[in-house]
């Protein structure tokens, strides 16, 4: 669930009344997202029939209020682009990024779609596409701000969950010690880069029928190499409930992302350490949360072993053929 | 939180065809209700230009598939006669309570409004209102349902948490003991009875500003005493959150309440003893929760202590005076 914040009725309404949305006609919290309390807000402007769906986000502890102006920038960067994406609405006096309850908050545009709970092969072609249209339309934003969780931000994680690894699984500290010296090593430098969504698992991606109607939660992006943001998609969309990698998926993933944006040469011949790493932050960030979730929390971590098996698969793959790319070795 | 049940796109699509209310435009699971799973579910009708709102439950385990027909039947009758409450939207067949997932559900109507998290005394006005019309409504209802949360609910329930109420706190055990002893022999039984909602706390009430827009959750609604029904708003709307009684907002409940459906000088009389079992009920639920929750649920349980607070408030209140009504003892 995501909704850690309670707001009391006469801040909401004093809140949205600073919007030129109308009057609010419901808001229900949403148990979807994990970082923040998102709430769905139905407005009626003066005059209207029917209300206006928007998402009210109340930003919490995990984000740092100094990266709000880029997500928020961002999204209304990529939305002028023509990407679907949420749109922040700015109030009457032109701010997006307000103060709710003691939080920042922001209200975004609502966006249609569902996010599909069984992947099919032909929504990895859109996905694919739509994260090529993402990569260029965010070639011209002017605002950076680094990936955290990038290998320096895995070698912090690494340290931190060290002592209790094992506790997991006997021997996953020496494994994420042994994967991260040698990601160090290969990881790739000179690649094609910009700004990247770094997060677009199944549950940011919303289609209708079998159409891509947008993207969600910017909230880890930044800027990094685009093929890395490929490699986090091979990660969330291309393995099966049983952790099988389903090279379909993945070949359509890709393609769909070559109509768009071709890759470099490097670009594909780093495929494989990508993915890899892209496995590994998941990992980190999963077995970091495993191990240090409060009791009695309400959101209930996610299994690290998951990573560990893509990882595996990743470091077997060996070139870029396993990905389903053509590819002369 | 309450998003038990993870439903599949296919399955869900198969499932919103058997109605006549178009394509599904986006789902979301809602953080509301604790009881059973609830979607915001959006349809387009074809060919209009902005999609509807609906209510998509999935009835969990605590909801007996048997009470189903009464609960939506009772919906069903109350928005026939008039009542702002969710309506059950039927199928192409006529058939309102379905499958999905394997689980019961249903789609009802979404209603506009947000639930006062602090209350307004004059908001207690509205709500006694209501009340009264719900239970003048629900009298030519044909169908029963008793109530399993009564006296003899709260016997299984303080047998049930015996053992253990004293981790709560010293003496629990005991107390609910003796109230439920003083209770049980003081109970009336020739009071106005009918359908009563039993749960009518504040996030079951919607209001536009001032006005009150609507009721939902009638999944506790039951046949029982109307003047128990009142007690139970009094426990939930008319202490502050100190547990202090706030004697306006109790006169507001009641006189609004008397403006549709006047009491009887026996309803009057019994006033103090209902709000103390009211407050028993709610003690031992919660006592039970508290007790019974599983590591890491998703739901924190509620503190119980809060309504042995209540209790004592309604065992020293003696007569009906103390809640602001009139009365000539």
């Amino acid at each position: 669930m995501a909704v850690y914040t309670e707001v009391a009725d006469d801040e909401l309404r004093d809140f949205v009344a600073a919007y030129d949305i109308g009057e609010i006609a419901a808001i229900k919290g949403i148990a979807e997202g994990v970082e923040n309390s998102n709430f769905l807000l139905q407005a009626l402007p003066s005059g209207a029939a029917a209300p206006m769906s928007y998402i009210l986000t109340l930003y919490e502890k995990r984000v740092r209020p100094g990266d709000l102006p880029f997500f928020i920038g961002l999204m209304e960067h990529l939305a002028a682009a023509g990407i679907s994406c949420p749109t922040p609405v700015r109030a009457r006096d032109g701010v997006a990024l307000r103060q709710l309850a003691g939080k920042p908050a922001a209200i975004v545009t609502f966006l249609s779609g569902m996010w599909p709970r069984r992947v099919q092969p032909r929504q990895c072609a859109a996905l694919g596409a739509a994260l090529a249209g993402l990569h260029l339309a965010g070639r011209d934003f002017a605002m950076h701000r680094a990936n955290d969780l990038s290998v320096d931000g895995w070698r912090h994680l690494a340290e931190a969950t060290a002592g209790r690894a094992d506790e997991v699984e006997p021997g996953l500290g020496r494994f994420v010690v042994s994967e991260l010296a040698a990601l160090a090593e290969r990881w790739p430098a000179d690649l094609p880069a910009g700004v990247i969504h770094a997060d677009l698992f199944p549950d940011n991606v919303f289609f209708l029928g079998d159409r891509l109607s947008g993207l969600i939660d910017f909230y880890f992006a930044c800027n990094d190499l685009f093929a890395y943001d490929v490699a986090i998609c091979l990660n969330a969309w291309c393995f099966e409930p049983d952790d099988s990698f389903n090279v379909t998926k993945a070949r359509q993933l890709l393609s769909g992302y070559r109509q768009v944006r071709d890759f470099t040469p490097a670009e594909v011949a780093a495929l494989p350490v990508l993915a890899r790493g892209a496995a590994l932050r998941f990992l980190l960030t999963r077995l970091y949360d495993w191990l240090n979730h409060p009791e009695g929390a309400f959101v209930r971590p996610k299994n690290p072993l998951e990573y560990v098996r893509k990882l595996r698969f990743h470091r077997s793959a060996g070139n870029p053929a396993a990905y389903g790319l053509d590819w002369a070795a």
